[in-house]
Parts: C-alpha cells; sequence; structure tokens
C-alpha cells in the first residue's frame, strides 16, 4: 500500500511578471499562468495519476490553477477543500513592493536573507498598509495567528499541522491528494518528506505549472526521494537550473 | 434570525447551444454560458449578499458557473460541497438526443409529458448507451441508487435529503449558502420552498444565469415567496416570459 500526492505550484501571476513581491496579497494568473495549469491538466490527465480530491489554498491564483488543471484533466467534480495554510509565504514589509528597488535599497545581504534565509521574516506589514490582509473575511478565523510576516520556517510551524491532520486523513482514506499551492508552502511541505537541512532547502526550487507526484509508504516517506516529475524533460530542465545555481 | 439561500442556475451550455436533450452529459458552458456566470458574479458582488460557502453539482456547466461567478464576486476562496443530488435531472434514453427529432419522432403529447409532467420519466437509458453514466467513477459511491432516468418528482425524491441534511446545517451555522445547479434540481428545491402543487411546477421557470435570494425563517420558510431576483429588471422580464407562456 502506497499513498499518492500531487504537488501543483501555480504558473505566473500578474505580480511576478511585474516583479512584485506578492505573499498574500491576491493577485490572478497572467495568461501565461493560466495556460501552465492547462498544461498542467493535460499532464495528469496523460499520466493518469488523476487526483480524488483537492487541497488549494485561499490565494485566487492556486484556486484559479486548480480549478483550470482539474476541468482539463476531467476530474473537476472532485471535492474541493481550502486552507491559509497553504498560503504562500506572508513576506511582510515587502508586499507589493519593487524587487530590484528593495535590492537597491537595503543592498544585497539583506535582500538575500529575506528571500533565502531560512529563519529570517522581513519586517512585519503595518496592519494598515495597502498590502495588508488586515480585516479580509477569509481570514476571519485566526485572529491572532494572522501572521503579519513569515520565513521559512514559520510556513514548516504552519503547515506541519494540516500535513499530519486533513491531507494525511486523505490520503488514509486512499484518495490521490492534489495540492495546488505556492513556492514557499510547497517547498515547506518537501522540506519535511525528503528531510532536507534548513541550510541546503535553500537551493531547492519546484518548478511552477508542472506536477510532481510522490508516492509515500506506511509511514508516509517518499518511495523516492524528491519525487518524480510527470513529464521528465521538464524534470531534467528543472535539475538542470538547480544546478546551474550552484547545488 | 434569517437564513439567506442565493440560487444560481448554469447559463447556456454547449448541447442548449445544438438543442439536445443534455441531463447528467457533461456537457462545457459556451462562451455566453461564462458571461452569464460572470454577469452573476457581478450582481452578488454588488448586491453584496456574499456567499460564504457554495454547493454545486457534480456537472462541469454548474461547477464552471460557481468558479466563474464565484471569481468575479472576490469569493473564490469560501468553501465548497459537491453532490450528484443537486445534478440536472437524468433525462433517460433521450440524452444526446434532438429535441426537434424527438417532438418529430414521438408527437407532440408524450415530448411534453416527458418534458413537464411532474411524474412521468422518459424511458430509461441502456448502460451501455454512449450517453449513459454508467461506470463513471464520480458515481461510484450510488450504486444501485444511480438513476437510468428520472422525472421531476425523483428529483425532489433525491434533493429533499441533501436540501434537509448538508444545505440546512450550512444555513443553521449562519452562512450566506449559494447553490450552483441546474434548471430541474433548483425547481425541485423552489417547490418545496415554496410549496408549489405538482401541477403547478410544469409553468415555473428560473431562468439562467440570474442569482434568485431566499430569506428564510426559523423553520426554512420563505420571507417572501418566490424569493427576490438581485437583478430586478430580469426578474420583470423573466415574470412576463412565464404570464407569456399562459400562467
Amino acid at each position: 500500500m502506497t499513498y499518492t500526492l500531487v504537488l501543483v505550484r501555480h504558473g505566473e501571476s500578474d505580480w511576478n511578471a511585474k516583479n512584485l513581491f506578492t505573499g498574500w496579497v491576491d493577485v490572478d494568473l497572467t495568461e501565461k499562468g493560466r495556460a501552465e495549469a492547462v498544461h498542467a491538466g493535460e499532464l495528469i490527465k496523460e499520466s493518469g495519476v488523476l487526483p480524488d480530491v483537492v487541497h488549494t489554498s485561499l490565494l485566487r491564483r492556486a484556486i484559479t490553477t486548480a480549478n483550470v488543471s482539474l476541468d482539463v484533466a476531467d476530474r473537476h467534480w472532485i471535492p474541493v477543500r481550502r486552507d491559509w495554510r497553504l498560503n504562500e509565504r506572508h513576506y511582510g514589509a515587502l508586499q507589493g513592493k519593487n524587487k530590484k528597488q528593495t535590492l537597491e535599497t537595503y543592498g544585497e545581504e539583506r535582500f538575500m536573507e529575506w528571500r533565502r534565509s531560512y529563519d529570517t521574516p522581513p519586517p512585519p506589514i503595518d496592519v494598515d498598509d495597502e498590502f495588508s490582509q488586515h480585516g479580509d473575511p477569509r481570514y476571519a478565523d485566526l485572529g491572532d495567528a494572522m501572521p503579519r510576516t513569515e520565513c521559512l520556517k514559520d510556513v514548516v510551524a504552519r503547515m506541519t499541522p494540516y500535513w499530519l491532520g486533513p491531507i494525511q486523513d486523505d490520503l488514509k482514506a486512499g484518495h490521490v491528494v492534489m495540492l495546488a499551492a505556492h513556492g514557499n508552502s510547497l517547498r515547506a511541505l518537501v522540506k519535511m518528506l525528503d528531510e532536507i537541512s534548513d541550510e541546503d532547502i535553500a537551493a531547492l526550487n519546484i518548478p511552477t505549472g508542472m506536477p510532481l507526484v510522490y508516492e509515500l509508504d506506511d509511514d508516509f516517506r517518499p518511495v523516492t526521494r524528491g519525487g518524480r516529475y510527470l513529464d521528465p524533460e521538464a524534470a531534467r530542465a528543472a535539475a538542470e537550473a538547480v544546478a546551474n545555481q550552484g547545488r
């Protein structure tokens, strides 16, 4: 008995295209991002690894990725679960800021620390900042747990109960579980699955719109470390890109 | 304390446009049908009657209507529930048949009986008919309860437990509940809500893509019989259309 988990990172969003820090700001996919979702759906359909249930974040770019890809894969009718714990990392005061300007203002060292260090969050966002989610009804239940900034370690901390609870519950029920989520919520999960160190996780990138399948054993450990991409050619390109980053 | 229910019938589908009996065949919306869903979302957003949870059938045309309209209304992130009990009436052996040809083959009397009588279903569909849903994984749990044809009375019978259970549960939790469904599953519900007789229900049409809001009292009885449309002008046009049909 193995469990099957399908991870899909949303494709290009309006703010990726504009080079802005996004985090919890609820921007839409670009046309390219929608095309990536269509392609993800085609790969899922061809592979025969058909999700029985989908979990999404509360953010439009992941929700639309799920809607579009599942429609293409003829799995639009499966149950849907949504949770803020699958959201992108909260980018704090950097949300809505231009990446290039931020680099120029704060310098390379702090910039890279905020982007890639495991446990240094950016400065917290002001509750009345135009890019704060303070007062957004979708987070009404969070109360004091509502983050104003997050480092990857914080994302791991909030993802852990969701992984151990709702996701594993669906896996135990025998369902193929799809997660439609974000670069950092998926990195947090993969860190747990593959037992990647706090240092090594910095070099891990999950490509967008490319379904990544993990077969898991009885103890929810990956049968193959790193899982497998449904598009082997794209997997190779992704592996090379990571290698070129000096890993 | 009143409860709020928002009914949305999906817009034009490929087979509406082609004049074919559809039933449980899982056809897509046309561009016009998508535009109707966008308009429904705009009306919901403007009205401020914002759904907290959405229930859909297992059919693409209702699911896409929910996805598109809720995205436009900025409510894409609400919980989703899906159930076959919200499906369109199963049209039996007529599924996939041209309406004009069916009229010519069987004559006006039988044709109208199948379309509008309360308790006469069309002949059952063959399990190996190309338009049968036999073996479709989304109905795997139904077993012997899987219909091969339905009259409106059958739809009322299968909608009743879903209305008394999952829908009322969400209303009791204080949620504004949206249903994205079909002409006949919504007629079945409205028949129960407004206590319409088996005879009078034949004359009731629910217009497509036009959110219909019911405020309900403690006993789940409509505060205003017939509810209210979010677009009053369209409501008037719909009322006139019904009047012109000789009601």
